[in-house]
């Protein structure tokens, strides 16, 4: 092994710190830190971005890179070694083209992007919003513009979240959900299910919640020596690295919503601890793709999570926790409320088949931002008419329209569809891990989930980010990205003769 | 003013980001941290070390340093900005006097050395720790001679902690309290008082303690939205900058250590969020000695916490709050409880009295290792027989004798002379506080502590670094470091017509 190989290692991995130490600062942020502690930490999440990025685009690296070329072709592609030096090559290259001062204005319109947003969304006042997010698109488009141009211009911003992906691909994808699932929405809509609030009495008393909670993924495997769950506003899950993942959830206490959102998050968090340890403190230690992520948690949360084996395991539990609330619900009408299907208007709380019609608006919404279809003034206008044509809703105001993601706020555009790709994958992923285990459901039944835990480490998760997310997608599925499957388990489990 | 002091000042920005971020990886790892998490928190933790270590030292920061030679000169000495300028010149040329591979030896040698006391406390063998705190002695007296010969070898190590403070003046202050100590507690330890667990009933249960100690510093003036109360094993206070504080106590369930702990931490914590404002990001930004900050947290844990007036205040409360444990004790009882004098193993669990012969005794011990007058393999027995002359007690194994403290394990040689220096300086500032504020303990009856937290801000904490620790007591305390006022206020109130 050349002394290059090992020089470059030593460096990413000082990176790696930098970056971890980022995550943790920001989970600090978002479940302990003291709010006036803000401004401070804005600046330590600053200078620590900063010394990643100008570590990692430095010419160093660029020459390291280009000192390994020979080493890497002598080795087989698949091994840890070549596949490190061809990821941080891509991630180098891309870094690389954009100049440290549009950067730097990128991470400070972001943050001003953000403060702006929780004042105009708590006003619902749009306009308070516009100059902001005119300077964000402004800057992605500058963005896009250090890039050779290729492809359609939102390809760049996208690639950023689902490296390889283009927009052409995502749309023959989501033309297809939308051609199935308006229909099936509406078909649904008639069927007209109570809610879960709808069918249960009283509230759900928070301490009892995080009791749950912390049983559930300590009964889906997680071992408290390297996870945490706790208590956030918008739940995500982060961390150091395999060993310390740290999971966080919402409590509120007129709905189970914190649970769901704790398995969701389990996902995330079983991807990131899955991954190979001796790909800690590399560029290869994490998910590979946001969208090969999302397949994660939606598959804990809802193909374990809302599915009726899993219930018929938890339900006694759950009972014996708010009897009061649950006693006189029978299992049947807990699942149906669980899995009820009705057009609403805020993404995060949306079942899972609507769910996909809040991020196709949204996907299309960002071409059209994107390639300057829209001024961005008309942007809620545009937002409720196809609210109103997708799920048959109207937008009371902007709040509860197109203010209500942080996303734009913060320069991520590109990222809303990985969110149904992820739906899209997890059922992919689900047919051949029910081809390989087939008492898998039964076990459920049982508590067992160690097969379904165990089958994703060793066919997904172990892999972190040695192979692009299409190679990855096609060893963990067996095939490239496809929405048949998935629109098949939707109709099947919701559509007129669903079996839920 | 000169572009290089805006440069020079963006610099040492981005390295107090560097330090403040260490500071809180440090406490997610005393109190959040899974705890496999360890072996990735201590790459994280080093590699900030040596970047902020890194960026400080470089030739970069000596040429703006040098470059502003003419403005410093041109300021008022007292300016926040020619206070910058004089003591980061000092940080840089101690630091850079240091190669960075020594450097790096003892940062890996301090955090080996940690881990091999661990054990070595754990099952009391002396001998298992010993080539770890050979090693450590080794690198600090290579760190020694860095710098230029000037007096004794132990002043360049008491100097990081307590700068320009030298051995023989410690020496002086010291052999003046042990010469009225050592009689003093003989004498006292006749009287034998009973300990608050002899005289109280049954257990403390942490919950309510818990509570206890985040209601008495919210009365001390706390303000929640810039402070944590968090429980650890040993505990600390840290923070992010002034509007982060964070305090750590311990919870036994057979004491209320932890409320005497937490008021300690309290007066640790109430000095770095006094510091200004203006200083926070610069390396003037927090406490200017150990042993000054000592005096804060002794100040609030002894002066205030078991004086008199503070438990005419509090001590209804804390009956109210363990009413079996507490409903037949009075207050005089209670208040000769947690001031009983009592000769004892343990440092961190010794009264006020006594806890200045422990550390007079490592004072000692340090200096004899550093001048290579003891070998370390008769450390232990060189303990034994100072505990035996000192306190009158007999040491029945190392983990109770030499091996109970984590400092020489890290390489803290020369730390421990600040715990007595804050005891020392607590009771200067003390009589200065009182002279200016004649109700002050009277207020105190009523719940009035903001009189002495403003005192306090004003006349020390706002000034951070801006003055070196021996300006900084004549400025608080009205003259130089004298330890008689702290003598007369321990004969005042422990000796035999001692009136508590």
């Amino acid at each position: 092994m050349p002394e290059t190989f090992d020089t470059l290692t030593t460096r990413l991995a000082e990176i790696q710190d930098l970056r971890k130490t980022g995550a943790i600062l920001f989970w600090d942020q978002q479940t302990k830190m003291p709010g006036a502690g803000a401004a401070g930490r804005a600046e330590q999440l600053a200078t620590l971005h900063r010394m990643a990025h100008e570590l990692f685009v430095s010419e160093e690296t660029g020459r390291l890179l280009e000192g390994l070329r020979s080493y890497e072709d002598s080795l087989d592609p698949a091994s840890d070694e070549a596949s490190l030096i061809r990821v941080t090559r891509q991630d180098y290259e891309k870094a690389a083209r954009v100049p440290a001062e549009l950067e730097s204005e990128l991470t400070r319109a972001a943050s001003h992007g953000v403060q702006d947003w929780v004042t105009a969304r708590e006003t619902s006042d749009f306009a308070r919003f516009l100059p902001a997010l005119e300077r964000n698109v402004e800057l992605k488009l500058r963005y896009v513009e250090c890039f050779e141009p290729q492809g359609e211009r939102y390809d760049v911003l996208l690639d950023d979240y689902e490296r390889g992906m283009t927009a052409a691909e995502v749309r023959t994808i989501f033309d297809r959900l939308k051609e199935e699932l308006v229909p099936l929405i509406a078909e649904i809509a008639e069927r007209d299910d109570p809610s879960l609030e709808e069918v249960t009495r009283g509230t759900f008393p928070v301490e009892r919640q995080r009791e749950l909670c912390h049983d559930v993924i300590r009964r889906f495997g997680m071992r408290p020596d390297s996870w945490r769950l706790d208590p956030t506003e918008h739940p995500f899950a982060s961390g150091a690295g395999v060993d310390d993942i740290r999971l966080t959830t919402h409590y509120h206490d007129d709905t189970l919503e914190a649970l769901f959102a704790t398995m969701h998050e389990y996902g995330h968090g079983l991807y990131e601890h899955g991954v190979d340890p001796a790909l800690d403190r590399t560029p290869l230690g994490s998910g590979v793709s946001l969208g090969l992520h999302e397949s994660q948690s939606r598959m804990w949360e809802n193909l374990v999570g809302r599915s009726r084996p899993f219930w018929r395991y938890l339900y006694p539990t759950l009972r014996e926790t708010f009897p009061e609330q649950l006693g006189s619900v029978e299992l049947e009408r807990f699942l149906r409320a669980i899995n009820r299907v009705h057009p609403s208007l805020i993404r995060i709380h949306a079942d899972e088949v609507t769910y996909n019609m809040h991020v196709i608006l949204r996907f299309e919404l960002e071409q059209e931002i994107v390639n300057g279809r829209v001024e961005l003034k008309d942007l809620p206008a545009e937002w409720n008419r196809r609210m109103h044509e997708y799920l048959g809703i109207e937008v009371p105001d902007d709040a509860h329209g197109v203010l209500q993601d942080v996303h734009w706020a913060g320069g991520g555009i590109g990222y809303f569809p990985t969110y149904s790709l992820g739906n899209v994958i997890s059922v992919q992923i689900w047919e051949r891990v029910r081809e390989d285990l087939p008492g898998l459901e039964e076990g459920f039944e049982r508590g067992e989930f160690a097969p379904l835990r165990e089958w994703l480490g060793e066919h997904l998760h172990r892999y972190g980010r040695k192979f692009s997310p299409k190679e990855t997608i096609i060893k963990v599925a067996g095939g490239p990205i496809d929405p048949e499957p998935y629109l098949r388990y939707l109709r099947a489990k919701h559509g007129a003769d669903g079996s839920l």
